[in-house]
């Protein structure tokens, strides 16, 4: 009775946002009427033009405006490299570093047999149609360190039993400024079994 | 690079809701993006719809869709009982309670001489004009219990000084299904003070 037919819906649409529950929709959208109703025609024109002028890339299958994305058109990446990434957060999260110059294909996923996600909903077929092209000499397989991404990236590494690219998997290891001691069992064993000897000065 | 430009300004403007941080932003703007298009245009939609379609009530100043809300109207309140609240958050939380029968006055904000918020600013005049027709007999002074909600509290009962109409603060004390041990001392303090006698069985 308190709530307006409009702002009860504007709470309820608010709780689709990932991570918010009744009480922040509510204070969500009383903040915006309240104090901010500029930002909330902002928010409401950036989410109309998002949803419908944000598309895929043709190519790497990651967010674009357009057909092709400004990574897979940029002349000065190397188009020897391929990561293969589950999200285009991971794409971000990767370029954020900077420390990467190859290209991207994003699979959108991992194979779920369960949920019945197999490799073509995967694009899967459209990879190794791109690898067996002959321009990628390495791939890096970069999907997440769950039991899902290693299933999907030992997949993909199957398929490509008869081709002569190198096939790489990101390391695990304990994170960077991390302590030993809070690190998980799974982990720590990855990390010594992946030790690399130390270079030594002359 | 990785963003384009249409989500770079999704996540600028989703940074605008209350508690929304860059990390936030960039994973609710993806979420709706990748896996919930419906959703993105749902929100935009029910916000334009609220920022242009709900002002505020002529009587009591809080959120209404028409000149003057479904509460101010209700033939079943007691218009001789009224509330004087902060925000229209406050009177929410009050009408689900379902514990009041009075209407509402809302302020939208406290007395800030620091911020150069004054009584005029409240429409503390417009509060006062409606208590000196004579209709209400009780004014419920329900501001924040924070240093500037009592003051404010204190300063619309100053102005009653000469109006022979109950005045009465709401009441400060430990939460129901508290331990006294995790309560602060001020209300403690307050707690002991307010101490009401039990009535007891004949």
């Amino acid at each position: 009775m308190a709530l307006t037919p409009k702002l009860q819906a504007l709470i309820e649409s608010l709780r689709r946002l990932p991570g918010v529950g009744p009480k922040t929709a509510q204070r969500m959208a009383l903040h915006l009427l309240e104090r901010d109703r500029d930002a909330a025609l902002a928010i409401s024109n950036a989410l109309a033009d998002a949803a419908e002028g944000i598309g895929e890339c043709q190519q790497c299958h990651s967010l674009s405006e357009t057909a092709v994305c400004d990574i897979c058109e940029h002349p000065g990446r190397d188009r020897t490299l391929l990561c293969v990434l589950e999200s285009p957060i991971d794409l971000m999260a990767i370029e954020q570093t900077g420390g990467f110059a190859g290209l991207y294909y994003v699979l959108g996923g991992h194979l779920s047999p369960i949920d019945g996600i197999g490799p073509e909903d995967l694009g899967i077929d459209q990879l190794l149609d791109r690898l067996y092209q002959g321009e990628v000499q390495e791939l890096v397989l970069a999907t997440n360190p769950t039991v899902e991404g290693e299933a999907t990236a030992h997949y993909i590494a199957e398929q490509l039993s008869d081709l002569d690219i190198k096939i790489s998997r990101i390391a695990h290891g304990v994170p960077v400024g991390g302590e030993l001691e809070f690190v998980d069992g799974g982990t720590l064993a990855h990390a010594l079994a992946g030790r690399r000897q130390l270079e030594r000065g002359k």
